[in-house]
């Protein structure tokens, strides 16, 4: 085959896998909103199959001999293909060291625990789902068994989330931003006790007006994706038009929901400014859940928790909630009240890392073998009272929590806190290009921010890796100071 | 290979085709259901996708060639196994006319067409669905001679919504249902002429809980099915615990929305008799789409507007809008009401037939060549006035008003006349059978009449075709008398 060929067959293939991913991405977004209690043992059979048919297609000999010989004479390639050949050819690595019944097996084991999770943790019933739990842990030290890692297999895991991430290079950069918040914490803390948490009543149906106006002011585009309702709130991509954010409501505070939304929002306007022409090949995708996270937790925190944004938004939630009579100041303490708390998705900008630090370490132990799931809950109730002062008294609010484990997700979860210090870098090189950003900012209009993020972030697709990218739009490697930088300035005014 | 080794590649091999029949119908629901605008594109290549992967797996030589040779031995299996055979020999048989290519661009077509149907028809723009539209029928006239058929082109597509049924049979048959239906329509229609539809302020989430409560007391599963909002009500089974039905609403009126879900549930409880043992094959499989509308047209109208029904109802009513003050007496008149009228879905069980005739003509000069897609919104309107006296003034309530021939299905329609005259046989039936069942049916028990229909219909997946099964049933052949003479009786006290 001619170069020419080897890339017809390349991109074919990949738009086959594209195709693919979409539908395994609407089983699983229909699972987790809309599907029936019942259906659980079907959805599995289905979201496996899907699951085998993309590895399959994946490591097929053909495809895998084409990606190989195209990374052999990867220099000839032009730019944009030479992105695709290097990034494909990674994951492909990956893939064929994953054997088929692993990966279905795995997928299968997945989706059960999913329905299993949901159901027992409306019971606060961890041992119903330890077994399940168990076998996912144990398919995930396999997993890094499979893949293989140089230096510790929890990396293995890492990888998959944030490219070329190690434990080496996360976990003392994690630590060492542990440290700087465990002092910080005490001291902000205190400035928010008298600040209580909202408790009026705001018609759900209201909220979800309110969130669809803010994400639509933040460019949101209701024609290309939609917002449902799930107890654990998420984005999804199911095609390059096809952009799914749910979210949950409380009714006696609207914060919850809108922070969230602007949160997934946030993710989605990732998707929606990658350059679609390349839809389904890594030049068309994110870098990395972190630098997704950093996109995220820049709208959520950043921008949504400027004294500016709530200058526009104690306007809006004025239209909304008429009786509501919060001034910009009042909306800002509570929208940044900060305090130890048990949820981490509840948590304020402060303590947040914290919360994944903890998982971080736990992971570790799990993927080690020092911790067994039976000790887990210990562990975290230990890690929370090291960490945050603070002890769960339920499974629920505790090792139940986040979904995350419950659908073979271990190592995703450092990604959120290396989205913090990317942001709060990206946030530095912002204000210095557009000083004027505040004021827009306080105004609603936020083309310009995003924009600047279109530019420098979403358009690139894949071309650089997360500490490339930081690299390039900052001048200077990740590290934790700007972030913790940060923090003091906004709550300490130092 | 021996027998067993067969079955066992022959029931592999169903499964697999299950699991992408079920992804094809969640594609489609979600479709209909949720899916953004934009994703129309996507979503046409992810549904062809399946759509060709289904048609491999269907035509894979090794799998046509292990039904062939099941099917020479046929006499040698089991019961099911014969079932399931005979069945799938002849979904094969046809597949196997229809080249990959076809299937997948019909697919992409259908896919694409609806989404353009629901713009145009909200625009009442017949002439931009035209094209499409004018494509879907080049494409099931190719279908046809690809098929092949004995006697009449037609007949191709029937058989492929009712196994076994050619115009030659249905077309007399439907006609002389028709040519009856005109003769009493005039007289039932004077009866109802001082009665209004309802026009009261029916809150919406009101309606959408008594629908929930009569389809649960009918016998409907929540855990293994779910109700939405669409324009276009339907039923669709996404795998063997989710069954999802859909409804639109209309806030002047409750019937409208009850009398959908009643009849969209009559077609779920078909799906949830089915034998779950033999789920995804022939022996767990509706008989065809006529039985289909059989059961669901048995709950809509044969019961649900029955007068024993209206007793139930009048209560249940009472409990969900208090301000209702309609007595069964009062409801039966409401949910009776006879009348020529535009609109198939909302037509009385009556004058419904004849809107089905109407589409069975314009399909079959369609198929023929001697109606174009041009000259059919004014074939229609003709239609209209020579079968129910009335005339569309525009296409939104005419020629556009269903989906199914923008999405390609023609040939479909006959069915929910079929159905009708299925349902009225059973029903003579089941009145022998339970003496006592319209007492049941006020107290709103409803157990008895779906053991009936479980044991005669639904326990026995396709192992009779419609007509024997109506025969086994009833000891007579498929007419219309019944179905004309239950009017006469209802209506007219003949």
């Amino acid at each position: 085959m001619s170069t020419e060929q080897e890339l017809k067959l390349f991109y074919d293939t990949l738009s086959e896998l594209y195709r693919l991913e979409c539908i395994a991405a609407l089983l699983g977004w229909d699972q987790q909103v809309y599907m029936p209690a019942n259906a659980a043992k079907g959805r599995a059979g289905q979201a496996e199959y899907i699951a085998r048919l993309l590895h399959q297609k994946m490591t097929d000999p053909k495809f895998a001999q084409t990606v190989d010989h195209l990374y052999e004479q990867i220099d000839t390639l032009s730019d944009a293909d030479r992105v695709n050949v290097r990034e494909i050819k990674r994951m492909l690595d990956i893939q064929r060291k994953l054997p088929e019944d692993f990966v279905s097996e795995m997928t299968r084991v997945e989706t059960m625990a999913y329905s299993e999770w949901v159901k027992a943790r409306r019971a606060n019933d961890f041992d119903a789902i330890k077994p399940l739990l168990k076998k996912l842990v144990e398919l995930c030290r396999k997993k890094c068994d499979l893949i293989g890692y140089k230096e510790h297999p929890y990396d293995a895991l890492l990888d998959l989330y944030d490219p070329g991430s190690t434990l080496s290079f996360v976990k003392p950069l994690l630590l060492n931003l542990a440290g700087q918040l465990r002092d910080i914490i005490p001291p902000i803390s205190k400035n928010f006790e008298a600040q209580k948490p909202l408790c009026g009543r705001y018609d759900i149906s209201v909220q979800d007006k309110l969130c669809r106006r803010v994400a639509q002011d933040m460019g949101f585009d209701f024609q290309s994706g939609r917002f449902d309702t799930t107890p654990h709130p998420f984005m999804t991509t199911i095609g390059p038009s096809d952009l799914r954010i749910t979210t949950r409501y409380d009714e006696s505070d609207f914060i919850f929901s809108l922070y969230s939304t602007i949160h997934e929002t946030g993710h989605a306007l990732y998707e929606q400014g990658l350059p679609t022409e390349w839809a389904g090949t890594p030049m068309g995708s994110a870098v990395s859940l972190s630098i997704h996270e950093s996109q995220s937790r820049m709208w959520e925190n950043l921008i949504g928790r400027s004294k500016a944004f709530c200058i526009y938004l104690s306007k809006v939630v004025k239209e909304f909630f008429p009786d509501e009579s919060m001034d910009a100041d009042k909306l800002w303490n509570v929208v940044n009240r900060v305090g130890p708390s048990l949820i981490r998705t509840e948590a304020d900008e402060v303590t947040y890392s914290q919360h994944i630090v903890i998982r971080m370490l736990l992971e570790e132990q799990l993927i080690t073998g020092e911790l067994t799931v039976s000790d887990l809950p210990g562990a975290w109730n230990d890690m929370y009272e090291n960490y945050l002062g603070i002890r769960p008294t339920d499974y629920k609010d505790g090792v139940m929590q986040d979904v995350h484990w419950y659908s073979g997700s271990i190592g995703y979860f450092p990604t959120y806190a290396l989205g913090n210090l990317y942001n709060a870098m990206m946030m530095e090189a912002a204000k210095t290009d557009m000083p004027d950003m505040a004021d827009k900012i306080e105004r609603g209009e936020f083309g310009d921010m995003l924009d600047w993020l279109r530019g420098k972030v979403h358009k690139r697709g894949m071309q650089l890796r997360g500490r490339e990218l930081i690299r390039d739009i900052t001048g200077r490697d990740l590290s934790a100071q700007p972030f913790v930088d940060y923090l003091k300035r906004k709550f300490l005014a130092e």
